[in-house]
């Protein structure tokens, strides 16, 4: 099944950046509106740095298959689309170092996440075209990524119908 | 005098964001570039954090002028042009505490900055229409503003000519 992103479905897995529902300050003499805080990056180690990157994904192929997911132990990742479209985030819990059943979300192109660390989630699944974000995660010494694939693919024929 | 913004101009305050000339990494089995690290955002202080906000800016009124100028010395802040249109950066070497004469950069809406801690640099300046960028700076403990306003305000009027 796939949800609309929502930060109360999302809690477990991290942060959904968004306006609606932020704090508002409003700043430069009144020339700007601040949307505050949408999500804290965190980041883990010495000598790690918080480092912004863009992202340029590929759309993905239907029927999507789901079968490697990834996680980040020493740092979030933040995500916002550039590119305006919807997009699917998956994620999973963590079973004693396995990703348990993905968990899909679908996020409209006002809509960004933030992993909280170590946890599972599919690389970006762009829809529809080729996609930019702006990305802010982590550089430094230390592995930060852990990567595995499912036994068997996790189908997702039902985002066709739901989407389209 | 308004300049294109460039890394090299750029350079004595902080960093330019663009995919142009940027370390790429083909990653997620080959869906996805990566534009690596366009920027760095570094955080002083216990306890501080880094955030993700978006600001939405007014646009300048012509002529315009600039009156006050602001840094953050806990931080450096890092903003991506979410709206598309070109935007422009003043920023200003520090005298003793008192920010020099600004220097003015002309961004494309593919531009974004990221000003070192300390640097004065006037509020955002969106050129034509209200304009959404995605900010990355530190929230916690410590007195990370100054602003300042100049005697007497700095007329941009060469703005208009050279950019309409």
């Amino acid at each position: 099944m796939i949800r609309p992103l929502t930060k109360a479905a999302f809690r477990p897995f991290g942060e959904v950046l968004e306006i609606e529902g932020a704090e508002t300050r409003i700043i430069n003499s009144g020339t700007c509106k601040r949307f505050h805080s949408l999500a804290a990056v965190d980041i883990h180690g010495e000598n790690a740095k918080t480092i912004v990157s863009l992202f340029r994904a590929e759309p993905v192929r239907f029927p999507l298959h789901l079968l490697m997911m990834e996680r980040h132990p020493l740092g979030s990742q933040a995500f916002w689309p550039l590119s305006g479209g919807e997009w699917l985030i998956a994620v999973a819990s963590d079973h004693d170092g396995i990703p348990g059943t993905p968990q899909v979300f679908r996020a409209t192109g006002r809509q960004g996440v933030c992993y909280t660390p170590n946890v599972w989630h599919h690389p970006l699944l762009a829809l529809d075209a080729v996609a930019d974000f702006l990305v802010v995660d982590r550089e430094g010494p230390g592995k930060n990524l852990e990567e595995l694939s499912y036994r068997t693919p996790y189908a997702v024929q039902v985002i066709s119908e739901a989407l389209r």
